[in-house]
């Protein structure tokens, strides 16, 4: 029986063999440069996929809240770090992962390492977040000052660990990714020879998916850690992170009415199970996933400018081709690629391959 | 205990008392015009605020989703409605549900229609779905060749009864209401003086939260449909159809950090929780949310501008006010007044009441 029979309402498919060559790809790439691959399962936010991520070699992964790091826990991973201002509101709870998951955490301020001192009865690691032009989270790579608080008030724990320093360049999403690679660079290596004397073993990790995709140069960077890779999807593909080919989700939607006038064809899909991230061309039109084929194995690109044009909660309009239009009627399944593939995984919270086996998400 | 001392992670705060007010207010303004109030539980997709509905005279109510309609199913409702285009490839699921609960849905397209001839086994009613200028989905008004299709293939199973005609003005979000409310008026009054005669219990109904809300002539329409209005949000503040006052439900979210030179804080809470919706102020300034004060009791405005101006998928940076900034500290938790009500409930999947009850919302 093909997947295909199985699809009776929107369903995330996930296609197995690009989903493991993006994370082969990757982890060759880490190897290459004789780095670590430590991907972000932000956006899988899977048991299963972490066991493909395995048999890449990769030992430890990232999340970017406690609840995800403990529906990942307990499968076998070397460590998981949640790459996320830690939430002193959890300390509590972080301690009781501590005790059966090797955890490091992120700190950016002294009143959370302050309240993880008072309350850690386990140990955990934790990377210093620096911002070094994002913008959004981290220390500034130049205050000193409080890099050094946080390493003086961690060291009254004897359970809390300095690992080394983290920075996300999210701006790679938007701008000039070769000048914002030798910021990376440069900051992480002064940070590194600044502190090592003291810990030897310190590592820096770096981590976005087009800065990754793209960059051969990483400098002495230790860690590589970024998420979106795993699947990719539109918005990565305009970056040129990757081609619309490596993209190892997409959306199965049943047709459920057509209006060839309109040269619309509605579907069952909307915002609450692709999300609302939405590309604009240079018209100013927007573009809520792109169509495909589906068929028995798996999908094929159309190319030939079929996309959504609106969602909202449960509904989808499709702008489409007279190709589409030709071949399309009501009861028909077809493919949508997403914009933003983790928030799309988010908002399904399961996964069905091309061989018909569900994959596991985690919940909420 | 409060309601706060639970909260370590985001937490979607419901205000029973604002939710049942709302909920009255509405039914009372149905009886006063003598129609049928069905709301629309797309917004709430909860049996418990079902069973505070029922408590205000509410008989029947609307999903948009086979799915969400299972879950609501056998909780005494005398009929659900699924308003959604429905979609063929259900018809089996559909029938299976039937057997249990009273149910209808929409009908625009012959292929569908067919489909449940050739499926029912069990009794659904089913409403053709009307497009007087929305241009979303639905038969347009004019289209008597359509419409008599339907109800001509209908006939063809004793299992599928008309029931009426559906029509959501959902351009009232962006347009004038008096003047879509006429053109509603006139085109559910011309079709049921038009086919009562062969369907003399044929009903009419429409449903947006902001015409619902702030329109007083519903001419002969028999039924209203809105949805949103059970917790109402910022956008439908900004339509007008509410006031902030009126708004049931409050994100509860944890602060991570201070960038007091900035002006902001970080908070845990981001796509994943409140989905993407936003509000542009007259200078084209980004608002995601905008920040109250918990209470013991619940939450009060701060009307001081403090707002989230930007969320990624699990961080919210918070643009505070001078004040704001003097009060919160890491560890603290603020409240997020939220853009779009449905999609943050659908992202959330429970609320958490200010007696620290926690209540049910369907999954995914």
């Amino acid at each position: 029986m093909s997947y295909l029979d199985q699809i009776i309402s929107p369903t995330l498919l996930l296609d197995e063999k690009i989903c493991r060559a993006n994370l082969q790809k990757m982890a060759e790439k880490a190897k290459r440069h004789k780095m670590n691959l430590v991907p972000h399962f932000k956006t899988a936010q899977s048991k299963e996929i972490g066991r493909w991520a395995k048999e890449c070699g990769i030992k430890e992964i990232t999340t970017s809240s406690l609840s995800m790091a403990e529906y990942l826990s307990e499968e076998g991973w070397d460590r998981i770090h949640i790459a996320f201002p830690f939430n002193p509101l959890e300390a509590a709870r972080l301690d009781q992962l501590a005790a059966r998951q090797s955890m490091s955490v992120q700190l950016i301020n002294l009143a959370t390492t302050q309240k993880l001192v008072d309350t850690l009865t386990h140990e955990v690691g934790f990377f210093i977040e620096i911002d070094a032009g994002y913008g959004r989270t981290g220390v500034q790579v130049s205050d000193f000052g409080l890099i050094e608080g946080i390493l003086k008030t961690a060291k009254k724990s004897a359970n809390l660990r300095f690992r080394g320093f983290y920075l996300h360049p999210g701006h790679t999403y938007y701008a000039d990714i070769p000048k914002i690679y030798e910021q990376t660079r440069q900051a992480l290596s002064m940070l590194k020879s600044k502190y090592r004397t003291e810990y030897p073993d310190l590592v820096t990790r770096t981590g976005d998916t087009p800065g990754c995709s793209v960059t051969e140069d990483f400098g002495d960077i230790d860690e590589l850690g970024p998420g979106n890779f795993v699947f990719y999807d539109l918005m990565q593909a305009s970056l040129g992170s990757c081609t619309k080919s490596d993209i190892a989700v997409a959306m199965a939607v049943p047709v459920v009415d057509i209006q060839a006038g309109r040269k619309e064809i509605l579907v069952h899909g909307g915002g609450v199970h692709f999300a609302k991230d939405v590309l604009l061309d240079e018209h100013g039109n927007k573009n809520f996933g792109e169509i495909v084929n589906l068929t028995q194995s798996g999908w094929t690109l159309r190319n030939d400018g079929s996309h959504l044009k609106s969602i909202s909660q449960e509904h989808g309009i499709v702008k489409a081709s007279d190709a589409l239009l030709a071949e399309v009627k009501v009861g028909d399944i077809l493919g949508v690629l997403p914009i933003h593939s983790c928030m799309t995984a988010d908002c399904m919270g399961s996964y069905l391959t091309l061989d018909g086996k569900k994959v596991d998400h985690a919940e909420g």
